[in-house]
């Protein structure tokens, strides 16, 4: 236990860096600062904002939460970088105006990377780590430093490599299992190993960063905790590369729950839970599965006579969480169509959304429409429709209005109008299989873009016949695949939404796709006259 | 290590009880013995059908799995029974028919559920365990004891009622984190205290049923493998209630990816995972999160340039395990619309479903509709067709055709025709919300029943414009929630299928609800007159 609060884990998210590298995510900076504004909220002591070098959108996204999340605490906020020069310079100039900025700098120790991926050295390895951290020590005083891919690399080796590290100043160690491989058994011998061989490694914070491939990745980051760790790197609703990161509500409610037995203790506010997973899973349009731990719908639910005669009796007997622990008794805002913008404002307040001005104005608005279909307004309808509104930043096409016939008795033909970036309305029809499919080939009529749906999803926001669907969808654009999500009551006009959204995201990608191939190029000329 | 073969793992599969006590989970006869067909191929060691005292419907499937499940090896089916000699008996009827019959019957030993649930004293637990075991064991030798919330109850005690439950004969003595609250460490020293206390339990198989609600159901069942157990309670996918059962796939894929290291084998074949989590999600409507392990949609993912990178130099940079292992690559089959009868028929079997007759008549002409839609029909949407007309078993009500008409500028308006459980055919009108909305009450209106709609969600079982949709809806009606899916390539077309057979089984689960309460009504009386 080597740090002086010596029961204190810092809780690092990585839902906008590693999260966000799951297959179709794709957060415009807008998202990114609402889910990180919320990560604050929740207590998270560090933001991973995203990997600063790979694209200018992760750049600005980075730049803009370390400049704008302050509140309620200023967290550390982290941008990742390779070993690379200008990976650290990206990383810096992207977190430079946060009030707590850190580097966070990696390179494999495994043999099976070093060999095949890196195709350099061991010596080679251990002196780019070295650089890197003295680089990124130049810029900023909270640096971490990562041994990529360490449970399948030679714990001596990975030693040298850590040594190497905290040498050169860096404050934080953590230990990947890159590929979720470890077992909890052999992931606490590999640490305490370390802890042997490099005994500085006691003056710095040891970190873990577990993966779930094997279903074992909050148990390995439990086990680190247990052998001396004080940091644990995860993500909202465990997503991520793969079968994803150690889930940050499970490991935060393990050590909650089991607090009177292992004495660790976290920074997060239990109650912001079930909120942040909400707006994390509808922005990244990531379902979470019923029987999710923590934060599924069924979590907290009883079903077998047996279980509900127990809880009826006496809560314990089936019960070891208590669900407004986690926030689930907060959905008590109830607003009707008489409820003024008065209410609205505030009930968005008690939400943790700041709306005034124009915001305010288009917020009520569609907050009226809905509230003409649906007798209640709820707080996750509102949560719903802010996240919606967030969607519309950046500029794109927009669904204006749509006719459907669809009967089971002949195809489905449907018209539509869609406003252009540019701000001209064009029409197009089309029959399809079903209705949603008419409206899809007649926006992709109308636009006159190729798009390939992948992906189509429906989850209603809140029960009840007159229930807020929405929908998310995944299509495929000259390559690049892009997400789009639609709220509203009806289904067809949700499908719509989230269509031309995710047009326009592939719209944007392919742009910036096309973008960074010249950029590439032209590196590629460049680095060709260095030796 | 007690047993002969030291090394090999029982998989014991809950996913038709444990599983199956989920909220809004109601599968018929006919799905839960499409389920242990499927559980027997994929080659699990023991299949717990059910809780045969609950319903005459849960006695029914179990018997009828018991007697039906043969193929390709007839697995041990077994049946849960509290103490009572009713349970016992209504198991052992259930089962009776099995190549392979199991009792398992179980009591808890915590005093918390000793003291608020059974309301009774430890000394009255040991009487009942010792009682159940003897009356199980008067009728198989195959008998399975489980001390409930062992895990929070005093280990001397339950110590005393596991030596008597083997005195009494049980040959697997089962250890259930009921609450989900262990964690691997504590559950080790829980296990190995008990073989101390009880050294007769290297006589038997110990067995480990863990629950996920911290995140630990896969650890602490792999823990309790490390120190003896040899047979793994779990479920498909993880369902079950609360936060859900460890997760057999998990399981299975920890053993297998590590067995060089661990040892531990199983009888699965792995190649049958993906197709048995697709078949339970699709029956039960229980969505599997992508960034689920194993069996999640990108779990095999790749999607940050590095990791892409290095898989595309070496596999085994990024991957522990191949996708083929888990059947990944069985979507091979394709049909077309000039496809026969035989083909389809091959492709059937290919799959595992035989089919012929009748059902192959209906079959193919659900077939023909879908490939005069979509270009190419895969294993998946077979799949998906054939557990769509499982569906239809029971005698219900069924849609005959719907008409509807929807704008963004004027609500929407359906027309549906109903053809009642009794072959009267019913129409009715209505306007909603949305298109969907508008055929739910359509179809209220033209059956006269009042159903809520409580959950709504559509997915594509496979990918591209023309894919099929699969729609999952849960209704309430008179109290009982019930649940119902459709696929169609027409999403208002599923939708309204999913309805009326959430209706039909609404329908159903109301009568055996009062059904169940006229004979509690009874059996009070009967016990009321008992001294």
């Amino acid at each position: 236990m080597p740090q002086p609060d010596s029961d204190r884990v810092l809780i690092f998210d990585t839902t906008l860096r590693d999260g966000e590298q799951s297959p179709g995510i794709s957060l415009n900076t807008a998202e990114k600062l609402e889910i990180a504004q919320q990560l604050a909220r929740l207590g998270v002591d560090v933001i991973e904002a995203g990997f600063p070098i790979t694209s200018p959108g992760d750049f600005e996204a980075v730049q803009a939460i370390a400049r704008e999340v302050t509140e309620p605490a200023p967290p550390i906020v982290t941008g990742l970088a390779r070993t690379q020069v200008a990976d650290i310079d990206a990383a810096h100039q992207a977190v430079r105006d946060a009030e707590r900025p850190r580097i966070h700098t990696f390179i494999s120790t495994s043999d099976i990377h070093i060999r095949h991926q890196l195709q350099t050295t061991r010596e080679d390895v251990v002196g780019q780590a070295r650089a890197a951290v003295a680089q990124a020590k130049g810029y900023v005083d909270d640096v971490e430093f990562s041994p990529m891919d360490a449970t399948r690399a030679d714990v001596e080796f990975t030693a040298e490599v850590v040594q190497t590290a905290i040498d050169e100043g860096a404050t934080t160690i953590n230990i990947p299992d890159t590929v979720g491989y470890a077992m909890p058994q052999e992931f606490t011998a590999f640490l305490e190993r370390l802890y042997e061989l490099v005994p500085a490694l006691r003056g710095v914070v040891l970190s873990v960063h577990c993966h779930d491939d094997l279903g074992l990745a909050v148990a390995n980051s439990f086990a680190g905790l247990l052998v001396g760790a004080r940091q644990v790197e995860c993500a909202v609703n465990g997503i991520g590369e793969r079968a994803g990161n150690a889930s940050l509500e499970e490991i935060v409610m393990l050590l909650h729950t089991r607090r009177p037995d292992v004495g660790l203790h976290t920074g997060i506010n239990t109650r912001e839970l079930a909120r942040t997973s909400r707006l994390v899973s509808r922005l990244t349009g990531y379902v979470v599965q019923p029987n999710k731990a923590v934060v599924g719908r069924n979590a907290f639910a009883h079903e077998s006579g047996i279980h509900q005669d127990g809880v009826l009796k006496e809560r314990s007997t089936y019960e070891i969480m208590d669900a407004t622990t986690i926030g689930l008794d907060a959905n008590s805002i109830v607003l009707g169509k008489h409820s003024g913008r008065h209410a609205l404002r505030q009930a968005l307040e008690e939400l943790g959304f700041e709306v005034s001005g124009q915001a305010l104005n288009t917020a009520f608005k569609r907050f009226k429409e809905i509230a003409d279909k649906k007798k209640q307004v709820t707080a996750m309808d509102l949560e719903a429709l802010v996240t919606d509104e967030l969607r519309e930043e950046s500029a794109g096409y927009t669904l204006e209005w749509f006719d459907v016939e669809a009967s089971s008795r002949r195809p489905p033909h449907a018209t539509v109008a869609v406003r252009r970036p540019d701000g001209s309305m064009v029409e197009g029809s089309f029959t399809g299989d079903g209705p949603v499919d008419a409206i899809f080939r007649a926006i992709n009529a109308s636009t006159g873009l190729d798009a390939r749906l992948r992906e189509f999803r429906v989850d209603a926001v809140t029960g009840g016949q007159d229930a807020l669907g929405e929908v998310s969808v995944v299509l495929e654009l000259e390559g690049q695949s892009a997400a789009g999500q639609g709220v509203a009551t009806d289904i067809l006009e949700a499908a719509g939404r989230a269509y031309v959204r995710a047009l326009s995201n592939g719209v944007r990608r392919a742009e910036l796709a096309a973008a960074a191939a010249a950029r590439e190029g032209r590196e590629g000329e460049e680095l060709a006259k260095a030796p």
